[in-house]
């Protein structure tokens, strides 16, 4: 018999986070499972890696089951790497990030540590996805999610993943959990407005708190955005080739 | 006669990098120029925004040149957004990042909080260009690309750049600046094998810095590693539809 996958579980929201503590808890039933998370929260945090400070990273336990455990006070992808070149003796065979506490759809993914986690794990050669759920509550209820992640995350297991690429999955937060199906997706084309609430504080001085609105600017039925919006959970195959090769002609054109 | 036009320029080296000031004094030629860059050094940002945290955002003057010029305590991507709905009053004609001082050629463009902001701005439909130098030192001589990078922002006003496209521009090290000319390229396939450095603190407690080697996987010579390696200046159209379109057909046949 094959022994069992090894597995590496990290997120964005931080080791103690509910989303993360069901990803963990689904990965023991299928594989040898080690987590290296941010020891706080990290979203909004992107591809960020720590060049300028030091990185701690050290074993905890959080609760009575069998996986081993690692805070880390880097950013998902410092997490990442770390636990490659440090902490693991041998290559996982799967990296899962999340169940992230929000969405990472559409244009979400630049600015997701959820998502630079499972990019980052790409870029090492290993099969990797990233999990979210459309609800930002620390007291999200993940459980109706369970199945999905393991059916998915086994078949990553059994088929494998091209060489660069992931996968961006997201859930929508329905009343139990009445999902239509699964629906593979291109990332839908859209931007978030900012509104800069701007505060004074106790001395007098401006400062800006960011906050924005959601636009989606793509109509198609074949986004991330449709299908969550239609109680499909969406499949985004992501990769990190950022060429425009679309472009390349074009600009080849120009008088440079 | 058109009006002159307004340009956006920021960084992740930090307000005062002389990659940067040479940025500046280059748009000050051809445009009304507006700088928002961050306070303090942000490389290897990636995409971050600051969600969890104040920004502070303040006019300040460095120079004695023409440019209106904003410090900003947020990471890059946070300064293109505070740019774009605090600042301006109408939206910028180009957005410049830059001159990073470091490469951001090939899989360093995730990492890179330079092209963070231009890929910020593509985001928010603004023609947008980040600027990098393969010379790490803060000392490092720009007089060099004054020329070219005038070239290719004068080109970029001139043509527009393709909704969902900015170009990642970067430049090799050379004696003399004797560059061979300016190649469009696809980002080259490669990673970084990181070593951690494990010191212990003055406490006793173990910490890492992260320090890695760059792997080039890619042999190809179009690539933006392949030009910079041999004396050209390396431009990359860049996307942020990270859908992997080529493995949807066949992720659609696997049975979730």
């Amino acid at each position: 018999m094959k022994k069992r996958p090894l597995i590496l579980v990290t997120n964005d929201d931080g080791i103690t986070a509910p989303g993360i503590r069901t990803l963990i808890s689904v990965m023991n039933e299928i594989g040898d499972v080690v987590v290296i998370a941010p020891d706080s929260p990290q979203s909004g945090m992107g591809h960020a890696i720590t060049l300028d400070s030091t990185i701690y990273c050290d074993p905890i336990n959080i609760d009575d089951e069998v996986q081993l455990e690692y805070r880390c006070s880097g950013t998902p992808a410092d997490c990442v790497k770390m636990a490659i070149s440090e902490i693991l003796n041998e290559k996982p065979d799967l990296c899962v990030s999340g169940v992230n506490h929000g969405s990472n759809s559409s244009i979400n993914v630049i600015y997701s540590g959820t998502m630079s986690a499972a990019i980052e794990a790409g870029i090492e050669g290993i099969p990797a996805i990233g999990f979210s759920l459309l609800d930002y509550s620390w007291h999200a209820n993940f459980d109706g999610l369970r199945s999905y992640i393991k059916k998915i995350a086994l078949q990553v297991l059994e088929n494998g993943l091209p060489d660069g690429v992931v996968l961006n999955v997201n859930f929508p937060k329905l009343e139990n959990d009445a999902f239509k199906g699964i629906k593979i997706c291109r990332q839908a084309r859209a931007n978030w407005v900012e509104e800069f609430d701007k505060r004074t504080n106790p001395q007098g001085k401006e400062y800006y708190w960011l906050t924005g609105k959601f636009v989606n600017l793509d109509k198609g039925e074949d986004t991330d955005v449709w299908a969550l919006e239609n109680d499909y959970i969406s499949v985004v195959p992501v990769h990190f080739d950022l060429t425009a090769h679309h472009f390349m002609h074009q600009l080849n054109g120009w008088k440079l």
